[in-house]
C-alpha cells in the first residue's frame, strides 16, 4: 500500500500574446498558460502523476487555487483503492455535494476536478506501463463502463446500450492498436488560420500544412467579413477546390448572423463551421446548423458537461464532436462524450492545441477507435504546432498523422525545466 | 473624482449543517457560506460596497479567490465614470477574453464577476441614498437597456423589445412604487419542507406558515417517494386541499424518473415541480414540462446565465422562472433574465434562501414590478427564515410579504460582527 502525498500546483504561463500565436475573433491575445498539478505519493517507484488545465492567461491563478481545494479529497488516502476503482473516485469527488454547488459540474471547478482525476490516470498509466490510450483499450466493456457516470444520461444513453457499443468493438481491437501503432491517427491543422497572421503568413503555412501531409486545416474567422473572403479566397487558391477547409467563429455571432456569415462563405466550401454562437446555447446551434446544411456545424471545446454533449446531439445541432481534454471532468467524463456520440453516429474531432492539449486529447481519439468506434474514417484530431518541447513525450506528428504514444502515462508531464522557467512571476520572461 | 482602493475579500461560513436546516434530495449537509467582498474607495462619504457569492461549505475559499483575481479590474480605477455607466463596466469584465476561457460567463468565475458588479451597485445605490430596486426603477428604459449585454440573446429579445417592454411600463410606475411601499411583495417560505425535518416539525413548521400569512409553502422531495408521498399527505391535511404547495427535487432525477414520480405526486396538486432534473438540460426539462402537465415546471437557481435562461423559454421548459441574484454575473444579467421572462410571459418567482439571497433577490422582483411588468399576479418570492439576523438591513416580512426596503443600497451588507465571527478557521465555531 501507499498513499498520497502532495498535491504540488504550479501556475505556469507563456508569453503568446506577443507573437499574436493563438489569436482569434474572440481572443486577441491569449497567454498559453497552464494551472498545473503533480500528485506525489510515498510508493518506491517514484511515480507522480502529472496533469494540467489549460487557461489562456488571467485566471490561472483562480484555477489553480481550485485544483489546490481537492488535496481535502486525495492526499493522505492509501492511492490502490483509489487506482483500483476509478469511476469510484470519480464520482466521489463530482458527487461532494458542497463543490457541486459551485457548478454544478461547470466552469472552474469542474475543470480543477478533472485535473485530478486525469492526474491519477496518469499514475495508473505510468504504474501499468502503458499509454493511456491502450490502457484504457484493454480494460473491458465492463470495467469501462464503471469509469462513466450516467446520471442524466438516460434518456439518450444508459449503460445497457454502452455495454453493447462497447462489446461490439471487443472483436478486432488487438488488429486496430497494431493498425494504430503502424499508422497513427490523422491529424489537421490551425497553425496557418489564426486571425493575427499576415496573407502571406498564412499562404505560406497552408502550403506548409498540404506539404507536411496533414489532410486538412482550419482558418479562424468572424472578425470582418471581407477579410474572411479574402482569406478563405487565398487558401483556397493555394489548397485547391477540394482540400478540406473548415472555418472556426469562435463563439462571435449572433445566430442570424452566424447563418448568414457562413452562407455568404459557402462558396469557398468549408469542410465544417466551428463555434458559430455561444456554447451555451444548443437550440441557437440546432438553428444555425438547419441554416446552413449542407455546411456542417462542429463545437465542443467549451461544452461544459455530457449534459451539453447529450442535447447538442439531441437536437441535432452537430454534425462534428469536438471533445476537450480538459475542459471536462477528466477521462471519465470525455469517455462518456465518446459513447454520446458513438451512440448518435457523429463523428469526434476533439479540439487541441493551446499548452499540451495535442498531446492529452490524442489518447482519447486513439482509445475510441480501438475500443468504441472502430474507426478513424471522418475523423481527424486538431494539431496546432505551438509548445510541445515543453513536455516530457511531445506528439509524434508523421505525414500528417499522430503517431501512437508507447510511453506510459497521459503523456500530459511537462519538463522540470519548463515548468521552472514558466512559472508566473507577474509578468513575462522574455529570453 | 475618487478612486477604489481596495476590494477585500471574506471567507465567512455558518454552521448549519449541525441542525440539518438547508437539507434537501442533493445538498445533505450545507455549510451556508459567503464569499465576502467590500470594495472600498477614497471618497469622502466613507461609502463602502458590499457582495457575496453564496456557497454550501468547501470551494467558498476557491470563489473568494476568484473574486479576489477581479482586484485588476478595479483596484486604482476612478469610481465615478464606473458608476455613471454600469452596463460598461460589466461588459468590460464579463468581456475579458483571458477571464472568459475559464467559464465562459459560468460557474466560479461568473459569480465572482456578479459579485464585483453588485458590489458597485451598492456603491452606486448608496450615493443615491436610495434602496437597489427604487434606483433600478427610476432609469428611464433607455438607461435601462444599457444595462444589459444583448450578446447572444437577439433571437429571443432585442434591444428594441426590450425598450419597448419597458416604455410599456413607464405609466403608473409611481403609482406602484406607492403600493410597493405600502403592501410589499408576495413570499413563500421553504421552512417547513426540509428533508431533515422530522414530520410533526414539518406540521408545526406548515400550520406557523399559513398563521404567518404565507400564501404558498414549499417541499424538497425526490430522495423516498414514499417518505415524499407521506410528508405531502400530512402538509396537505394541514395546509387544506387548496393552499398552494410546491415541490422541489434539486435535480435528483433522470428525466423520466421525474415524470413519474410527480405524476406520483399528482393527486397532492403540487403548484409546481422545482428542478426536476440536471440544470443543464433545457430540453429534459422541455420533456418534462409536457409528461407532467397540466404541473408547473420551475428551475433556474442554477442556471448560469442568460442563455440557459432564454432557452428554457424558448422550449418551453418552465412555467416559472428562479432566477437567483449571485448565480449570474449580477444586477446587469439579471435584469437581462427578467426582460426576457417579460418577453414570454412567464412569472418570476426567485430562489432565496441561503446567506443573504432574500435580502437581494427582493429589489429585483420589486424593480420588476414597477418597471418591467407591472405586476405581482402570479409571483412569489422564495423566503427561508435562515441568518438574517447577520444582515445590516435584513428582511421585513410582514403578513406573509416582503415590505419593500428604504434604507440606501442592495441590502447585502452583513454586519461587522457577523463577519468576524464566522470567518472560516478551518473549523466551526459552536457557541
Amino acid at each position: 500500500m501507499s498513499r498520497i502525498t502532495a498535491l504540488d500546483t504550479s501556475d505556469i504561463r507563456f508569453p503568446t500574446s506577443l507573437s499574436l500565436d493563438g489569436s482569434d475573433a474572440m481572443n486577441p491575445d491569449p497567454d498559453y498558460s497552464a494551472a498545473y498539478v503533480i500528485v506525489r505519493t510515498d510508493a518506491e517507484d517514484g511515480i507522480e502523476g502529472h496533469s494540467f488545465v489549460f487557461t489562456i492567461g488571467r485566471g490561472n491563478d483562480v484555477q489553480v487555487a481550485a485544483i489546490a481545494a481537492l488535496a481535502d479529497h486525495l492526499v493522505g488516502r492509501e492511492l490502490e483503492p483509489l487506482l483500483d476503482d476509478m469511476g469510484g473516485i470519480f464520482r466521489e469527488i463530482i458527487g461532494d455535494s458542497q463543490l457541486r454547488w459551485l457548478g454544478p459540474e461547470k466552469g472552474v471547478m469542474h475543470m480543477a476536478i478533472g485535473a485530478a482525476i486525469n492526474a491519477l490516470w496518469d499514475i495508473k498509466a505510468k504504474r501499468a506501463g502503458l499509454p493511456l490510450w491502450q490502457l484504457l483499450a484493454r480494460m473491458s466493456p465492463e470495467e469501462i463502463v464503471d469509469l462513466v457516470d450516467f446520471r442524466y444520461l438516460t434518456n439518450a444513453l444508459t449503460r445497457d446500450e454502452a455495454l453493447e457499443i462497447l462489446r461490439a468493438a471487443v472483436p478486432g481491437r488487438a488488429e486496430r492498436e497494431q493498425e494504430l501503432l503502424a499508422t497513427g491517427y490523422p491529424g489537421y491543422t490551425t497553425s496557418p488560420g489564426w486571425l493575427g497572421y499576415s496573407d502571406e503568413k498564412l499562404e505560406r503555412l497552408a502550403r506548409e500544412a498540404m506539404a507536411d501531409g496533414f489532410t486538412q486545416i482550419k482558418l479562424k474567422v468572424g472578425a470582418d467579413l471581407d477579410d474572411d473572403i479574402r482569406r478563405f479566397r487565398k487558401a483556397r487558391e493555394v489548397c485547391g477546390p477540394d482540400f478540406p477547409i473548415a472555418i472556426d467563429a469562435n463563439q462571435r455571432w449572433e445566430v442570424s448572423e452566424a447563418i448568414e456569415w457562413v452562407n455568404a462563405l459557402a462558396e469557398f466550401n468549408p469542410a465544417w463551421i466551428e463555434e458559430p454562437t455561444s456554447p451555451d446555447d444548443i437550440l441557437g446551434h440546432a438553428e444555425i446548423a438547419r441554416g446552413v446544411a449542407p455546411i456542417r456545424v462542429a463545437t465542443g471545446e467549451h461544452a461544459q458537461n455530457r449534459m451539453i454533449f447529450k442535447q447538442l446531439l439531441q437536437a441535432n445541432a452537430i454534425e462534428v464532436m469536438q471533445i476537450d481534454s480538459v475542459r471536462v471532468a477528466g477521462v471519465n467524463e470525455n469517455i462518456a462524450n465518446l459513447l454520446l456520440a458513438a451512440k448518435f453516429g457523429v463523428p469526434v474531432c476533439p479540439h487541441a492545441g493551446g499548452v499540451g492539449l495535442c498531446e492529452a486529447v490524442q489518447h482519447l481519439s486513439m482509445f475510441d477507435f480501438v475500443a468504441i468506434t472502430g474507426t478513424r474514417e471522418g475523423r481527424l484530431i486538431e494539431f496546432v504546432d505551438h509548445l510541445h518541447e515543453h513536455f516530457v513525450v511531445p506528439t509524434d506528428i508523421q505525414g500528417g498523422s499522430y503517431m501512437a504514444p508507447t510511453e506510459p502515462g497521459t503523456s500530459m508531464e511537462m519538463k522540470a525545466a519548463s515548468i521552472a522557467k514558466f512559472t508566473w512571476k507577474g509578468q513575462h520572461v522574455i529570453d
